[in-house]
């Protein structure tokens, strides 16, 4: 059995995390740590989860020291020490944070206004996007997991891109995202009464998920890509929708389209490409490691319409993470990840 | 007082038409129809208007008989007959629905396969959406309601498009409605444990109220205008918000498309331009007849992104209906309409 | 026009007033405050009331002086200086927490840990249930608006009680309360991802209302009444539903109880009785000063059975607040308290 | 590996039976039916179970032929006949429906009218509430599955019940049901807008898991007990939340009592007793088969209260299902029941 370490366990993706790792039939969870909550016991603050971990929240260095692969969920800017231990003792650190996704400082100094202190570690580092980078994936040691809009978002581009079916400058996606991608800090954006029963767009075109997305779309594309992107806040726990508006460039037909994808994802289990005239939901995934996909065209206009619906905590977060480090481990690339969505 | 008549008053519409109308100062609710629940109570049927109202739901001849102002909120393809019994006796009609709202019978005949039987009554009628049609509205006795959706989008884009700032073949619109704009009819997608925590687009570049968004964008622009339209089904009872993307021409900046909407909306109490930073939030429509207008820029892609919420049973349909009834029979614009939106 | 002033404006019961009392016809809101927004529009923490308000929030020394009526809505323990100015200027002082509500200080000592500090002023209070109270409203000029809970549980045993119709050591009490009672502050339990799909009880046999509830249903029997009272969290926005539990005496038969309540309510507008076979929904009542009570009857125990349904911001709180005003000054009762429940 | 049928598989205990088949080990599925959706792939009725399963649903003798085991998700009335048939060929049937719940003839005909007409199959069944009866479970072949609500208020009550500590004519059940509780078919009261941000009681004290509820109370206490059972419709999915109120004898203390919930439970892997100070949620056992239960005191009336929380399709339809395949089969209690709540 793997030992596996989660720094920032009680976060929503941390705690999601040792969930699913829980059920993963390879990994036993060998060490937990929180700031807030340390001493106290993750069962106490995720009583969903009593009787099945016992284990008490401890600091970053004892689970960098206990584990074998070690997954961090925290804010931006601390991650590099910890990539740094890990890759002395030689574990795997998989960082479900923002520190490892962006190849070029210049990106992350932009979004983020902080450098990067240990260059060297980033050069190792992979962006693991299982579907697009799997091969890179294999046998990496440092690895920077995918957001949750990146994730939905690229997915559901990647045939498009790839082909060079599109034209770049017309890309705009429309993102809407269940509250847990808010995270478990208190907001009064995120009280119950204040966001059940509404809707608003936020970070209209200045997300910072946006050079991560780009920077994907752009390598698929082989050019640069720039994109405008507007998330939404919806009133549900987990899912994301991104609805991807795109001009197609000349000859790219309906049936070229969807063939494009079916070449893409049929040796997929984890991205699923819906049948003509039916629409991607949140609910068909929810709780899974699945991405479903539905394609729609407006000849009016030329446009192809793409839409993409992850679970922001599984396929966006922890349930990637769980792939990656599959993928890098040499395990079966679905083990542990067979939880089917339920869709009510 | 005005007699006013309500015919499909069981539906949404109708019942919120109902609500609001009893809460008006110069109107009496003279009588209300239904098929599905003639011969019972309106407030047996809605227990929330008990002791509000005792009427007994009838048949629309006696509506019409009944009645000063007609309002119908029916399946399309019924409208015709009543709006000639109103026209017959001189009553204002106003329908809900969406058989007077197309001047173009082709376009009427292309996305509702239906014929208009009688011509000279849509001559007469007009499309009255407040702010935009209001000279024509005054003494209008054939009255097309607008739909919700284009409520919503036409407000949005009314002071880009009439100022010539936008590409025209730019405009993609995303919109996100609550679970009443799919009607009181039980369906699959409308149940609550298929329809709470999910959310996918529907009718992709398809829905009926696309020609009705068009005729009004092009007439306000002054040229044929076409649009890529998506709306979405929104786990929450009430509410649009369109997210509408489109490309600026050269030299209108930032500032002064902001100028254009505090002039074109300064004296219109019932549409709020936000301000800088600010977005359009359903919530602060909720129960109101007010429309929300937030500004947003994409300086990377040259884009303008506005955001409109609405209450689609007030200003989308039931508000607007009476606000229409005001501006038609010569009342203040606003009465019965006090309302103020209840944030949570 | 009189005065109001509204101490604590920003809170979820004060805030909901400014937008009722706005409604008002005898009514001019003539100043705000609030601790934490000092300085800020009322209209920009709370976006819905752009337009119809345009005060700044100030302290409350200065809303004292500004108004003829003064509504305060504070944690316990800060309302006797507040209600001593009132004296002083002999302006009305309606307390919507809950340091006007009980008469007997060993009661608010015991449940709330604090002493009365001004024992005169509170002999002058008046706890004002206005259907169960009203006498003793009229000209009263302090007023301890009741809680929510005890609200929708006096007015729901308020004829069995009277009638001397139940074993009164037989109450039991399952109160289900929407998110908004908890009020704006921020909570790990009322964030939106830990609050929705969920439902737990909460200080069970053990919520500060129980002494409230107490004494009035006491003092309607006549007699001393201990129930056991367990509230819950339910993910709605508004309202609460008491389910009351009681064994009738001997000789109450379900019509003889019908009638009871149809003698004590017939001329009481907020309060309507539920035909035979219906049972009352917060949905029914939302946004309105309605209280919705329907009756059940167990045979095979010889329980009865009270279902009480209201909007705990408007009957619970601002509405209800309002109604006292109306009654204290000789408005008409249902003044600016029009407002008709939005059933979807 | 066992053939397992799944016959009623589109209905919502059906689909979730599917799903966490779909997951068991020793299973595989053989067989579905629908009588409304044959012909047609479960997983296009169910687009979340795409990929993982590719059955056509067929008719019920097609399930029965093809399978070891027989699970039947059916209205009342329909499952005697099949009971018959796996009878014959010695297959296992395990009841969703309410056919095989009660042992005495009487009941089924007062609350359910109609008659049992294979009284032999009736003696021959178990009611198998895993916890309280395993021992009958072993070896089984008809197996009555017992109701959600039932579930959670028997766990509740057991410990208590088994050791005479309450006065049995005391005991008052408020129970809160989530949406899926009322079946996939479409109802007004399940439509989403009416649905939501809305709670009401429904069959008072005359739902039909009365008598199963008091059928299996009795039979712990050793007397006849009646109950007073109120059910609630709750605004989520998923979950059930039984909050019971009972008087307790002389003698039984806040100690004592919590010492009767550890011995009854403290080997119980799915039935969660949680800490003092600690209230059972539904959201803590959501997708999971666990039922926590949180025990309160009312010293100033001496009643305890019980708060039991299950998934209703989980702990209280499919989760106990297979957990009662596993009994009567002798695989391992917990086998594919290992998925852990997601709380949120």
């Amino acid at each position: 059995m793997i030992k596996a370490g989660i720094i920032g366990a009680t976060g929503y993706a941390g705690a999601e995390l040792a969930r699913l790792l829980l059920g993963h039939p390879e990994v036993e969870i060998a060490a937990v740590s929180s700031v807030s909550y340390e001493g106290q016991k993750l069962s106490d603050v995720y009583p969903n989860l009593a009787g099945a971990i016992d284990l008490t929240l401890t600091d970053m260095d004892a689970v960098v020291e206990a584990s074998d692969v070690v997954f961090a969920s925290l804010p931006h800017g601390l991650s590099e020490p910890i990539a740094k231990k890990c890759a002395e003792k030689d574990a795997l650190f998989i960082d479900l944070g923002a520190d490892f996704r962006l190849y070029d400082e210049a990106d992350y100094r932009e979004w983020y206004k902080l450098e990067y202190k240990e260059p060297e570690l980033h050069e190792k580092a992979v962006y693991a996007l299982c579907e697009i980078y799997r091969e890179k994936i294999k046998g990496a040691r440092i690895i920077g997991n995918p957001g949750c809009y990146p994730t939905s978002i690229a997915l559901g581009l990647y045939p498009l891109l790839k082909a060079g079916a599109l034209k770049t400058d017309s890309i705009i996606i429309d993102s809407k995202s269940g509250v847990t991608g808010a995270g478990r800090g208190l907001t009064q954006g995120t009280h119950y009464p204040e966001c059940n029963e509404a809707i608003s767009p936020y970070k209209v075109a200045a997300h910072r998920h946006t050079p991560e997305i780009e920077q994907t779309l752009s390598d698929i594309a082989g050019e640069k890509v720039t994109i405008t992107f507007v998330p939404h806040l919806l009133p549900v726990n987990r899912g994301i929708l991104s609805t991807i508006y795109a001009s197609l460039k000349e000859g790219f037909t309906k049936e070229k389209v969807r063939a494009l994808y079916e070449a893409a994802y049929k040796d997929e289990k984890f991205v699923r490409l819906l049948p003509d005239g039916k629409f991607a939901d949140i609910k068909n995934v929810r709780c899974s490691n699945y991405c479903d996909v539905s394609l729609h065209f407006d000849p009016r206009t030329g446009r192809v319409i793409v839409a993409s619906a992850i679970d922001n905590m599984v396929k966006g977060a922890a349930g990637q993470a769980i792939q990656n480090m599959n993928i890098a481990l040499g395990f079966k690339e679905d083990c542990g990840l067979g939880m089917l969505p339920n869709i009510f």
